[in-house]
């Protein structure tokens, strides 16, 4: 499995989560996470969550992490979700790690922000998974900004957490290692398990 | 799936790992997590994880989680070791809403062990997965003294680190109930996702 | 796994059969069946049956099932057909008892048409099965009259037989509780059962 | 898929249920129906159904079917099960047309029987299915008399319903080929079957 | 599993290796391997490798494979690149009987073209396998002639290499036979494996 | 993968088909193709062919492929024979190469062995694949010599063909190396391949 960390601002629209984009984009023949600083705005012909229709899904600068596997033969929507949460609750792992308190639910990240009027839950992340018959497909993207993101949602972003860049690069960097090294090892687990 | 909390002190000697043990035990036609407090002596023969063989996995006194699921047929020691980590998660992330700091690596939990000496890390926990054609199991136990762990091991224990009785009852109940909500959310998740 | 019984008269026009019918138009996270009683006119380019293109599949007054179901993953065709065989049984088995002597050939429900001159056999039902990755969807349906259906097949109609609203009111609620119950079950069966 | 009629008295005494019994006591390699008239006799090491535990599971003449799958790999209990009850299905039908009315739940068949004096449900059948990671089994049997069932269950049997020799022989073949049929016409249903 | 020999020149504009090709075109309702001679451009919107997106693929006259697999529910494009392997390797060997050396990378077989000034290797297949949920699909053409194919790409022609028409109908025969009998051979060999 | 190559001459004695072989003997926390040569002498109850039974299956000397795959979860005893039947067509290939010419059937290689009498045709490997629910095993050898073989059956050696010990080494590495890549370039594909 590659990390792949592109450097130019891609615009997350929904196009990044189709299968084998990393393939068509990047030439990679291999289980993939990409991941990139950039805006996003999903356009409605490529929503894959049909809770978010009519919704406006965006944000001007977001840390995104794309994911593609193709080891689990035929590609299994299940599993897919399970390595999302997988990569949630390393995600939540390490901003606990750099004093970033989050709570998840599901798929999502939250944090407390406190004000001298009051204390609100700003949502964090945006997050879906998907398949082909061939592959799976995981979205997973922090607001490094509220700006830009929908009114009508009480957001958070990473710097106004107080994290700035070197922080971004670090975290992402642990994150796809993490993920990798995850994966990697539940295979090692299998096979000096006896089965019954 | 059901949760059910034993109140006796079964000692956990490995038998508890094999398939069908919550229905012949219990009577539990469904996917169940089992939890209770006793000690842990693994017979030999019992012995799950090849890597183990010739140790001695003991403690006085554990606290047991038994999970055993029927929904992914045939089951899949895959997607077993995949839940073992999302459990592993979800109680290390309670851990931590307790005060309790842990690091993971795979499915082991540690704890750092200050003394004006030096600084040790401790062994928290114990876990394997495995599998029969029809079912996916999952134990995990964490050490609740350090008192009958084996001795060339450096281990850690929650009572140590300050937690008492009440407190191992209400993580008991949060860690049962929050892995029964997210492999249900999962579900409710596929329900509502475009697939290619 | 849910009922819904459906109060209006929506004409099946092929479009229910699509994955995801349930969450996008009834908001349903789970399994369903869903019935209810009313025309239909598949449209050309709804057509699963590559066997039925260029054919007429229509009835003025139908009583639908539309299941879907998600706990396979990934879908399974071949899982979905023995289902939807599993149905059609069911459903066989509840007319006998109300009177209604039904021949089945796979998934098609037949009735022998007496008259003065001769014998006709009248088919009762049109029925498909069909996946996405993630769901198995299948649609049965039982004409209640013979009105409205296609002119070059010999058709037979529960009320013609002597059936009455409310009958197919109870053997509505009939067959969608014994579909689910008999699903359930095969989940408890295999909790029980010692495998090699 | 084949059918195998045997001619002698085979007491059924569990160990058909054994993967592969077809192909070591008979060099069958392929899926195969197997059936014969016969004692039961089941014993303590050869039990299935953990719920029979303890059980006497036994009757002086029965008509057996074992069945054995390989089309589906890994074999699945839950897809096994589901043949299970398209099977039960099949033979409740066949018995239906030889005038012997049955209700069913979940694999057992149930008999009412009058008398002058009360009215009992007897119980016509035992069965259960398994598994290996290579094939699938399943055990159906009625009773054809109820001479030497359990004393501590209340049991019918064909030959008291009034079927006679000839009318088991022309069940059986029906039955045998019925669920042949049946499970083939589930492979040709797929090849004329667009999926999403 | 059916073989069907077409005697048209049919051109493979690549809408062949869609699912279900062989019910729609020629209503076989089982597992089937087509083979033709005839010509190939495939149309860019019938392009199912990615890594030719912008290549020509033509020849004047080719022998055509198209392969469909019921057999294995769901669909897995694993296993059909696993037999498309065991196709080419079929095919490989009995060119070999026929006195055409060829190398083999991966699923393309190549011919050494020896001249007075100097050996090329000549490309004389193309291949690919996909997947729907529900059937798996093959496509193995060979040049019978260099004419008409890509004029960037060095490739050769069973004709160039002294094999004759009768040549190409006995190897036909030949590969569709053994192909059969391999896919089939395997099943009778899982039914007498013991498994652990 | 890897390829681990034996330096002292185990026997195999059946007990090498064990899943976790690999790991329990040398620790190897992957999928794995172990080589050696030595004597064979299968124990009756390592037998894992059923139409063995009974038989001797032995050799003086032999070359040895063990192959374990964990990639394929739940394994899958049919994939098990694709990966076997590929890997004998790659011996057979390489076997060419070095002048051997062979004729195969199933998962046998047999040699034509000419004398000034008769031909023969001479039994050159044994073959057996089976699995776990975690992995999936392969047993391949060929006789280096015919000594030790058994006598009721026509054999063929390598040594008696004319290769000698620096051939085998040669050989050996090419069959393990050109099998890791097949494997490893299927993955690849299906990175490539738009699916349905």
């Amino acid at each position: 499995m590659k990390h792949l960390k592109l450097e130019d601002r891609t615009c997350y629209d929904g196009s990044q989560i189709q299968p084998m984009w990393a393939f068509k984009t990047f030439g990679i023949k291999d289980s993939s996470i990409i991941s990139w600083m950039g805006p996003m705005k999903i356009e409605p012909n490529h929503l894959v969550d049909f809770e978010d229709v009519g919704l406006e899904i965006k944000g001007n600068n977001m840390l995104h992490f794309i994911v593609e596997h193709f080891d689990v033969q035929p590609a299994n929507i299940n599993m897919c979700y399970h390595r999302q949460r997988i990569l949630v609750m390393i995600i939540k792992d390490i901003l606990n790690d750099f004093g970033i308190r989050t709570s998840r639910k599901g798929d999502d990240l939250y944090i407390k922000k406190s004000s001298s009027k009051n204390d609100k839950i700003g949502k964090l992340s945006v997050s879906i998974a998907t398949c082909s018959i061939s592959s799976m497909k995981i979205h997973f993207a922090l607001n490094l900004t509220e700006k830009g993101t929908p009114k009508d949602v009480e957001t958070a972003g990473l710097f106004e957490c107080g994290l700035i860049n070197e922080d971004i690069c670090i975290i992402t960097e642990k994150i796809c290692k993490n993920y990798i090294i995850e994966i990697e090892s539940i295979t090692e687990d299998i096979s000096k398990t006896k089965v019954f």
